[in-house]
């Protein structure tokens, strides 16, 4: 499937301004942001509840597509919505669409006319979210799981709900993102969110072959030394050595990347006393990141888990409710 | 498995003529079908709803047994299932039952053990879904979701609630059906269900290799050729070329086929100017169908999938109903 | 993964002694075991009623953690835990944790952090759930769905449920277990289950090659012959042939093994004639059971399937309920 380009314009949110798909954190002003920050904190605590279900989508029904074939993140959004009462459908649609000889087109249109309420779309193609809910099917919220090297928004505020509950507030924080940015859609969307929020110093730190061209625009600071680019920092967000995403060459070994890149006790000591080590998962000890590290106190990757819950029952809601709001102001406009 | 041809009993009505168990549309009453059709009817507006849910199904156990794959139907049913509240259970049991040897009956047998109340049941032998209601699982309600060339009683019903929503009634009209006759249950299921609905003008369109012998006894008009089959028709369906079952020789090529069969905007014009098209789906686009003519505004193919979702919430709940019935019959005879 | 021996702790108990998790029957008291029997049997009634719902384990995660692959017991202890009301999430660990070389542990604290109630592993290794519930996930409720050649302890009390409706007691019992002792956590979950509920006559009947090393001190009789072991038994538990677990070289034949220890008529009726027929399932027709006893009149392998429902809503409702008061006493200590 060949994809148009991911549009810059309004398509996530509805005329007044709500979040109606959650595509990418891009373009979307700082108040929805804080705003999906302020949603999932009140659903953290959901989690801790002997009763950990509200019903804010009972009848509704989330379907998850996945193309790329992701056990961990699909088990966070149906847990998300099962917490929200709503009825679930996974679907792995590259085995079940092509057999049959359907195109994908008519496979999203037959999900739409089973009126199902919200996508969460997990694809290997940057874009692939988008054209949904531009061109396919605008009428179901869609939700990105993960689109090539493009976006992964709710991994990136979880990590944000991560940094603001453990550091306050953004506006004077330094936070350094290390690794394989290249590949990375985890970076990008981080790169933007803590953009958005007013965080005044985001590093990169990767080896010049793991950068993107033109990485200057996102408004960070670019390091290929951890030493300096760690020092002083009060966040470490490592990422996962993509390997199965590379294609040979980019790197000269595993073992190369670690001595140069990896996070150790020794490496993390130059950055602030009480930094915080995150992490999207899963991690790979001893390639990218040291096990102590990873276990250590200083370390909230787990954190990052449970949050991920929380925000992803606060996207789930909120763009059902904002689809809806927008259903209805299109309804009484055809009136 | 060898399984015994499909009785011609009741074994699918309660002794007071209720549906019980759904596993053809043959030999059930006019009555019948209609009550189908009012009930599904009932459910259309279930789907549009901001909580798509009722109760009549809570606490029971719908289990998708489904030894041929097809995560369409089987999405379709899981659907219908949740939206009535029931608790659902998929199993391939093509990959389970037979990996520690043990039979099938007994795999059956366990599952009605477990206090399942109703099994979807997908078969490639006709008269698999028969043989279970009546010599397996009496106590089971039994969904037949596709048996071999046999039935799909469900999509039979589904195509009769799009005709009657957009056309009214059956007293009147002209229907067509068209293409691999031969290999299909669908069309079986159609002409029966639209014999029994009344419908005075049922007719066939085919060439002769992909007609079942004993055509007639269905009390249908055969054509070969789609001018005249299709002149002044009120409704199209059209069939999917099932080229997984086809062993080769009965058609000379795919693309031979669309030119003499294909549904095509010139051909369609020699319908009435309001018919309606349908297909099962999932669609091939240029093999029996015309892309324009799947997407235009003849088309009510979509409208099929909704009215899916209903006509499966109707058989379910009522197969339920009756089953329960027939139950209490039986212990009260028995004491 | 190599794992620590199955310790002799009171890890499955609360400091009160209520059950927390459900690893072996082995260490547990005869009043728990018996607790586990009355629960169960007021669970046994939900299965008949029409709305086959308790709202028990409503807003909690029950994660079916199957390591090895089993249809049969997923499938009872997802339609438990639905009966109960709990979210159900199914993951298949083989595929999806290796795939990223993501460690085991760090699969299994990342789902704790997503706020997992309870885990029902299958595992191959011996230990394994008590591992997880010592090491890895101690606030996590965890019951043992069989690991290795250890224990599959609710296959134990479905049995002894099983035995307890249609013999009354325990006291005056003769109960034969036959076949693959060697390979059968069933076999060792019995055997120690009848112990502990005071049964006072517990026999093995196998082949020599197929008796674990040091059989006798769980208190059994051992024979190797049918005629003398079913002697004036009240109940005869047929183990399933485990082919799949057997490097060859210990048995003959099937063939062989069934004319010496199959169950036949001519054998049972060497029993008393009220005893009871019982096998775990899948069941090997013409391997260790005759067809005509399997489906005869002394056969309970049915119910015993309706009892395994019955069983882990037991299980899955005391852990949760015990594990919830430990955290709270935890809790509380450490104010």
């Amino acid at each position: 499937m060949t994809l148009a380009p991911p549009p810059s314009s309004r398509v996530q949110l509805t005329e007044d301004g709500k979040l109606r798909h959650f595509l990418s954190v891009e373009h979307l002003p700082r108040s929805l942001l804080e705003d999906i920050l302020d949603t999932a904190a009140s659903f953290v605590d959901v989690g801790g509840r002997a009763i950990k279900k509200v019903p804010l989508l009972r009848g509704k029904t989330v379907v998850n597509l996945f193309f790329e074939s992701s056990t961990r993140t699909r088990s966070t959004f149906e847990l998300a919505a099962k917490r929200l009462s709503a009825d679930v459908l996974n679907l792995d649609i590259a085995k079940s669409a092509t057999s049959k000889g359907e195109t994908l087109l008519d496979t999203l249109r037959n999900l739409e006319a089973m009126a199902a309420d919200m996508f969460v779309v997990r694809h290997g193609d940057s874009g692939a979210a988008h054209f949904i809910a531009e061109h396919v099917c605008p009428q179901v919220a869609i939700i990105n799981g993960g689109d090539g090297r493009h976006a992964h928004p709710t991994q990136g505020m979880l990590d944000m709900l991560t940094i603001r509950r453990h550091k306050g507030s953004f506006e004077n924080l330094s936070v350094a993102i290390v690794g394989d940015i290249l590949h990375s859609r985890v970076a990008r969307s981080n790169m933007l969110a803590l953009k958005t929020l007013g965080c005044p110093d985001i590093r990169v730190i990767a080896p010049k072959t793991l950068l993107p061209v033109g990485i200057e625009q996102y408004g960070v600071k670019v390091y290929t030394d951890m030493t300096t680019g760690l020092k002083d920092v009060d966040v470490v967000i490592m990422l996962r050595l993509q390997r199965e995403r590379m294609a040979g060459g980019l790197l000269p070994s595993e073992g190369e990347f670690y001595r140069l890149f990896g996070l150790t006790t020794a490496r993390l000591a130059g950055a602030k006393p009480d930094a915080i080590v995150m992490h999207p998962g899963p991690i790979n000890r001893g390639v990218e990141i040291e096990s102590a590290v990873a276990d250590g106190n200083q370390s909230v990757i787990l954190n990052q888990v449970t949050y991920g819950i929380a925000v992803r029952m606060a996207v789930l809601s909120m763009a059902m409710s904002g689809q809806t709001a927008q259903r209805q102001f299109e309804q009484e406009k055809a009136q």
